[in-house]
């Protein structure tokens, strides 16, 4: 069975909001093993949600759409789905009933607008609303099973698991096989090096199936699994990852949704220790994206910006000496940097940035994207040194993520409890 | 003219990332004046691929395809815009050179896989990549103008201002009239009040329209003109923004891709005032935004992420007294961060943040969003207290505006060369 997608809202088309719906639709199709090929956005426009409509029911076996069901001249998808069906609008006696009590509560007489949300195309089956007066129904189109539901997240959500993934099931007397994913994030390897590295993987396997797939910059690797159940889909998943993993290490950072920040922050939590930033060329990303994470304060001790030279000097103490004989972008300052800010914060952990990010300020010796990090703790003191592409933002997150999976790799080998140690 | 959205990538439809490509575009769009009517997301599949780009073609004017410009195997999108429009790929010079240029910087070989990023459809004009190897292409073809970009979201909106929203207002200039837009960016007022102070201007005036729009969060208003040549609709918007802006006055803070922390970049660097923060509940995005800005070394002087109580005092010098009394989230901690960090980093002004992000650590007295700010300067000292809403991250973005706002008042107070003064 494959499901077509469609959100209905000008809003979205003007770039006002971002369409959580579509994903949060897609995750629990895929969850319940039904294929989704095709989601389309379409405006408040009588003629252009019948024209999705009719398109989608050419190539899909059922078809979702949400929006357009309230009591405003602008709700138009009850009246586009009879249009594209070819069928008349009629009041359902259910919906009438919730939407009199409701307002009823609310203390308000029934409109002929409010009352307009009791109507559903003839034949289709109600979906009853439970947070305000706009509910969804099903219709068995010709071509394709029609679902509508009301943009409103939480209840979008419901009615999909309560009513229309049921519905769907029910329609094709099909066994449920579930489809499961994980993302699997790397850093430290390219696109292409990580393709390289588990290309025979990627060929041999069918269930599950690996795929290469940059998502937000990132190199990552997705594992999808078909089976009966889910657990039967985890287990699947979790050889095929095992395998993944040994090819490519400690470079698998996290999983799904996990961003570096995430990561460092929860082995910062669980070694104990409190980190301090000094940073020149990534001007407080590094600690604002450690601070991104709730319960950061138990590990995050501070940061200082120090874009200056002379804050580097006079608050981290780095010295004048340095800063004339190797410049401000040099290993020697990135080391004073970050035992300075180690020593001024009182921290376990200093971490340091200095480098160049551009437009302006590159020369041969050292080019834009050049930039120092130095780790200092209580018996380390590790220096690294990397040239970054792109443009200054792209220069300054680079410089920001490389920093945190410093930190990453030396909290690893601390020995986290996820790792084993000597 | 009128054009369609489509997003290549199989992560979409599986609900692994949300769209924000779709949503920026959107903006983007909607503010060069361009209308949208559908939005379609597609796997990485070549048929479907080619099946929405004809869909596309038969109802727009210009379509923007995103995605499946890399170098796997899952990468279609060239391929597909070929197909659909019937012309061979051939491999394009300037993309040639790019990519072997960055190969050779990564002192690697040029790979066939990775060559294949340098194809075009017979007939497009490759726009060349900033970031990595993929580049993207535009091409006129004979239902509507197609224009391609890498998924990744800097690279995309780099090529849409630079290349494919030019390359779309040629193609209407040709037939014979321009669109100019102008977004004007307002901060402190509601969007029910804005629209109230300029409701008569959006009522009686056709060319330019004048248009309420919400960006992010920011509260917009979009003024479009339509002439015979761009200086025509620049005078005619000039005209309506001279009455706009003296309804808002000093409420609209931007225009266009501006940012708070480009405007207060500026008026810094006008007034010649070096600027250091110390930030608490912002956790450096304070200093991290204005450091965003090419050219901010010249006023950025530095800053102090005073997460812990302890760098509070040790490093900023506020008071243990104050601490105790009022407790971090106070005024009097605020003031005395701004006038400890204006001092430590010897800078003009100090800038302060101090308050209660969330999800934990909200009270009776003090909510979660309460946010004290203060700015310190020779012979100034201002304190601020709000209380915003939203998640941790919604919170901490809110107080970061805020602040460069206050920065950004206190710095037009002052009479920089753009306003008048006594």
């Amino acid at each position: 069975m494959n499901c077509e997608i469609i959100n209905v809202g000008t809003e979205l088309l003007l770039g006002q909001n971002v369409n959580t719906n579509a994903r949060d639709i897609g995750e629990k199709l895929a969850a319940a093993g039904i294929e989704c090929y095709f989601q389309t956005s379409v405006g408040d426009n009588l003629a252009r949600i019948v024209d999705a409509i009719k398109t989608a029911a050419d190539r899909a076996d059922a078809i979702i759409i949400t929006g357009g069901l309230g009591s405003t001249d602008d709700d138009l998808t009850r009246q586009a789905v009879a249009e594209a069906l070819g069928v008349e609008l009629v009041s359902d006696t259910g919906l009438t009933r919730v939407i009199e009590n409701r307002i009823r509560e609310m203390e308000k007489a029934p409109t002929d607008k409010v009352m307009r949300q009791a109507l559903i195309p003839k034949g289709a089956t109600a979906i009853l609303p439970t947070l305000g007066t706009a509910g969804g129904f099903v219709i068995d189109g010709s071509n394709a099973v029609i679902a509508t539901t009301p943009g409103v997240p939480a209840e979008m959500l419901r009615m999909l698991d309560s009513d229309i993934i049921p519905a769907f099931r029910a329609h094709l007397r099909e066994e449920g096989s579930v489809i499961v994913s994980r993302v699997l994030k790397v850093y430290g390897m390219r696109e292409i090096e990580v393709e390289k590295a588990v290309q025979d993987i990627i060929d041999e396997q069918s269930n599950p199936t690996v795929a290469p797939l940059i998502a937000r910059g990132a190199v990552t690797l997705r594992i999808s699994a078909k089976a009966d159940s889910r657990a039967a889909a985890e287990t699947l998943i979790a050889r095929t990852e095992d395998r993944v993993r040994e090819r490519l290490g400690i470079a698998v950072f996290g999983i799904d949704t996990e961003e570096m920040e995430d990561i460092t922050g929860a082995l910062l939590k669980e070694t104990g220790h409190g980190i301090a930033l000094a940073e020149s060329i990534t001007g407080g990303l590094v600690v604002s994206r450690l601070v991104n994470t709730p319960g950061s304060s138990a590990y995050v001790t501070g940061g200082v910006v120090a874009y200056d030279n002379e804050v580097k000097r006079s608050v981290l103490g780095v010295s004048a000496q340095s800063l004339l004989n190797h410049g401000a972008v040099s290993a020697q300052v990135a080391e004073e940097m970050a035992m300075g800010v180690r020593r001024v914060l009182n921290a376990d952990i200093g971490l340091s940035t200095t480098g160049i990010a551009g437009p302006e300020g590159g020369s041969q010796d050292k080019p834009i994207g050049l930039t120092f990090f130095a780790l200092s703790a209580s018996d380390t003191l590790i220096c690294e040194r990397a040239v970054f592409h792109g443009s200054r933002n792209d220069i300054r997150f680079k410089a920001s993520q490389f920093a945190l999976n410093l930190l990453r790799l030396y909290l690893l080998d601390m020995g986290s409890p996820g790792t084993e140690t000597a």
